[in-house]
């Protein structure tokens, strides 16, 4: 089934202990949309500016992703981010942000699009959030990200997002902010009462954990010795995780855990080299093998 | 098998956000003691002074832990440590630790306690365990943690105890202050090249990895969203993993799982209420049968 992503797309300076490249291709629809087209055809729908790299779009068009969503804005300029990894390669500094054409971004998606079945709404205000949410009322299965600034500046909104949506994925600092609680467990469940069917919480290096109204658990990320880029390891999870949800078709619990386990290793694949260079390398076969293995390492 | 371990027994104070509880039964070697005894006979060779609460020995009676090894000093003061959790009951400070009767010791095993196969060298003075070690020729699973001090300031008898060991138990801030690597997979592996065949990299709310020459794998901790004190979590794991090898009789790469496993939820047990108390409460049922939840937790 086809699985729309609305959310950024920039132009990323990163800034390792080791090594900076600037301006590649970055932005959380981005990643979402390449880890989840090695599952399912996906539609982007984001905004760029007249500085975007022609190429960026070739590169998603390789790959089965529709760039119909896709808008280049005449004289705005690409969302721009630069960060700075600390030497854990867990915890990171944002150093500048231009939004630039994110700064009115409130999109009209095409008609196709409205047709959805899955859909994820990506990190962005929850207003606009819950107004593509509103251009899709077929959706089967919504699924949004957040972050810190909306939980402390855009409460009202999203509380209402919540209240329509069927899961949130959301990073542990981001769970504890927005329940106060600083135990995962109770936090995740916490969240799950503010009304989507499913919380995930990301939490980088460490994994991820499931919250229903009947199940809790916790995956561990795949252990890769070779960490070169944490950037876009979340999004990659969202995007193995819906890819595998909207190929299958469903989401029943033991489905849901797949698409889990599948997130996670997307995103083992995202942080072994910058930007989506690690992914351009791989084919889903090479997500199977790395899956067998993940499945050994976990059972017992 | 019976299981010797070799380490402190304390009198803890600890402060929760939320509740102190002063000179309650602590040390690693009660926790580790207490934490196997649910799976094989132990043996407890420790120190304290006369100030030592007769009922806590006989709670470790009351357990089959075998206290002939438990030395009380005429005139000298049990150890004494008090700790403070910081609200997301992961990280701590120590406020206080009183050595006392450490400062002297240098244990001297009871003669039937040096034919033992099975032997943990909890955290204590790399040349002491040594000398500890050589007490015990005939052990077949030698086994030891350690910690930042002994990193920084005891790196050449480390280094000895290390080409002597067969395991090595440490956290993760502990891997990457040894190997000076922030990435624990690489860490893990570094510090298996200094001599021992396994290490166990213990990571808290986040579970253990495990690395030997042909195994690299992580194991998240249970899911408890029940926290009360975190102190002796770790050595409750070693003890849960240590004392199942020892029940087992064996130390094969699918045993060496399932006793990681059991220190896994050991550790989840302990977490869930001070000191013992929670430990107190079960029975090797309730491990079994929280290893059923965890299996399944786990298996997708």
């Amino acid at each position: 089934m086809p699985l729309v992503v609305v959310g950024s797309v920039a132009l990323d300076t990163v800034h390792t202990p080791t090594e900076t490249r600037e301006n590649v291709l970055g932005g959380s629809a981005s990643y979402f949309a390449y880890a989840a087209s090695y599952f399912t055809p996906v539609r982007l729908v984001s905004a760029v500016g007249d500085d975007w790299p022609a190429e960026f779009t070739e590169l998603f068009r390789s790959r089965n992703i529709d760039t119909a969503g896709l808008r280049v804005v005449p004289g705005a300029k690409t969302f721009r981010w630069t960060g700075k990894y600390l030497p854990n390669m867990n915890d990171r500094q944002t150093l500048d942000v231009q939004l630039n054409v994110f700064n009115q971004f409130d999109p009209v998606l095409p008609e196709e699009f409205t047709r959805c079945q899955f859909l994820f709404l990506a990190n962005g205000p929850p207003a606009i959030q819950l107004r593509v949410l509103e251009q899709c009322p077929g959706a089967r299965l919504t699924v949004a990200d957040t972050m810190d600034l909306y939980i402390n500046h855009a409460r009202d909104d999203l509380a209402a997002l919540l209240k329509r949506i069927d899961g949130l994925v959301l990073n542990d600092s981001e769970a504890k902010l927005l329940t106060g609680d600083e135990n995962l467990v109770r936090a995740g469940h916490a969240v799950r009462e503010m009304g989507p069917r499913f919380v995930v919480i990301k939490k980088g290096e460490h994994g991820a954990m499931f919250f229903s109204k009947h199940e809790t658990y916790v995956l561990p990320a795949y252990p890769t010795p070779n960490v070169v880029d944490p950037t876009g390891a979340g999004d990659s999870f969202g995007g193995g995780m819906m890819g595998y949800l909207a190929e299958q078709g469903d989401f029943e619990p033991k489905t849901l855990k797949e698409a889990m386990a599948y997130g996670t290793l997307a995103a083992s694949f995202t942080v072994e080299d910058f930007s989506l260079d690690r992914l351009k390398q791989i084919e889903r076969e090479d997500l199977d093998r790395r899956m067998q293995e993940y499945r050994r390492m976990l059972s017992f």
